[in-house]
């Protein structure tokens, strides 16, 4: 089970909650990543916690004012990146390229993706997980375990067509370990978490409920 | 054997080649369409010849100032749509929702993508038909056929592999009615052709030398 | 007193507000302009009515497909077009080559902008007029007149100071006679008008109610 | 004189060429300023050099993955921020709220532009300064006060027109201290560099030779 938690672009503590997560991976053996604003990356991979890229752009070393580089992000401790989040959707050319750029510089990818059909037309571009993220249940309170359960089965079908070695991710509608157990339960082996964790008053409290059942 | 002829933004008389493409779609029997700028498309369907759109919106009726409502081009006559062409690249969330918002104004949709991966994920977002233009070939004088035919036949493998009913066409290299004849062989079932036949001083015998091969 | 009909998207019969418009401006003297989709431009210019395109794209004559060429506009009888509405926000360097390619090809433009430091700023680009569109009032009930006079006199003080030339327009915030009056008050020479005629039962009532207090 | 050192995406060592300009900085008295990659921000303002974010996002904290929070730049060092740079161009709400963004996180804003006119509207958004980068001149080899000396003076004379307190750089066709002096007789107060710096063998000479003549 691999948990990312999305930092975006809150008002809160980043390193203070890579804290939390890498000493919560730590006691529970559970995969948990945090991923932060491209230029907090060094920080949040300096307490040791597995640290992600928000986003890399689908370039490589050139003249491209104002991107993200993968080769910076993966430079300053970065080990994967996400790309095509509902809140930075690509061109489809660019998440190729994208998937392309990170790679080369070493970084997995988890690219994002809002209904089965997509997830499966992103996993044909070659990424390391695919994350479903239903726009209904986008930053909203609905858990997708009693939401909209079907469609992380279905994803997950969608995107073993394509490549089994492919993994799927819950992207949304994830704040409880139940929700995290539902998950896993639907298919998924991994789930992305943001504002739950984020702007929590305890991130580590928080992120201990949500790994005990899966520990 | 499809033929779309695509205008762009050519400064050409889209109504004079609409006329030759009907003439010679008439006396050859080969299915052969025009995608003119959406403000011509009234005008080249009103000359009886396959009137396609270069792009539509990913969206229906609505508060879309400025959009390209596909209601509106089947309203004046297109019978179908390019969707992401090399020059309107859209993102992969677009493209799934410019697919459905073709189908439900009863257009056909053929959607751009630039080699087999990519192909497969256009695929599975439920389009009519893929055509492949490899960036290397687009705009160039180069034939597909001679310059990189694997390509075309990766691209029909890769599309089969999502959706056996779905159509491949060759996007970029073509010219000639070998070029035709080349994309047949590979495993395409239509080409699309642009300043070959737009600029063309006799856009009418072009499109005849074009479909000899296959008539 | 210029008054800009914006049909968008919606699902409306836009030659039949077409003729309305035309019907009352003949009658009252009032210059009135429907604004269609690019694909309506043709039919809804054949009834009379002063036409203009919704958007331009940025490029002339060439390898643009999808785009919507200002010449294509101007051949099927558009006489201005808006540019840079709030729904079809642009890249200043394209507002810049918009308004160049939609001068060449003889169409008037209003850029649109949310507030007078913007209309200061596309003022400065040479359009013939500026729409201020305040985001709280767009697709809102509340009349630019009681809910925040202020942005348009200083969109007009602003605008005035880098071009008196440049006409200055109430994009949001109309939808009665009243409405009309107090923007030409606030120093507006021009109005932008969308559902308020669009999706009436009686568009050419509300027309007459509209431009009564003006005419 | 101001002198900014846009690294881009280049492969090259930003923490050394950093070093390198605050060494001559300090030597010459001459305010020179490095503007990395989002990701090395923290490091080279670690060197003590002045350090510029290459871009910074046009919305503040909250839900926006893979951002550039302006916020977050100014935390890690960041003093200010490119905007609109020619290889990142803007949406003009979104250079506007940009500048916003950027000043109230402290960070000083130098907004690029194509032409006099451009450089006009950005002005009327109220950034520190505007820097012209006639496209004819950007990446190659030719000197501006010998190519096209007439849009740097026509640039102060726009800018000035709108607010005489905003700087104006010349933000191409600078490689040679005389170039830089040239700039300076033409009335602008900066120059933007690029691979000249961050591609030489010897980056310190480089810069050293660039300052010479205005130390």
């Amino acid at each position: 089970m691999f948990v990312l938690v999305n930092l975006k672009a809150y008002d809160c503590n980043s390193v203070a909650i890579a804290e939390a997560a890498h000493e919560v991976a730590e006691e529970s053996g559970t995969r948990i990543a945090v991923s932060p604003q491209s230029a907090y990356v060094e920080r949040v991979a300096a307490t040791g916690v597995e640290t992600w890229a928000q986003h890399v752009s689908p370039t490589g070393y050139g003249s491209h004012t104002g991107s993200a580089l993968a080769e910076a992000a993966a430079a300053v401790g970065a080990v994967g990146s996400l790309l095509n989040h509902s809140e930075r959707r690509l061109k489809l050319a660019d998440i190729a390229a994208g998937v392309d750029a990170a790679s080369e510089a070493g970084l997995a990818v988890v690219t994002c993706a809002n209904d089965p059909a997509q997830c499966a037309a992103v996993a044909a571009l070659g990424p390391d997980a695919v994350a479903v993220e239903p726009p209904a249940l986008i930053g909203g309170d609905e858990s997708v375990s009693t939401a909209d359960p079907d469609v992380v089965t279905e994803a997950v079908g969608a995107v073993e067509e394509v490549d089994e070695g492919i993994d799927v991710f819950c992207g949304a509608g994830i704040s409880t370990g139940e929700d995290v157990e539902s998950a896993l339960e639907l298919g998924a082996s991994g789930v992305l978490l943001a504002s739950g964790v984020a702007k929590a008053d305890d991130p580590e409290s928080v992120l201990r409920d949500l790994v005990e059942p899966i520990s």
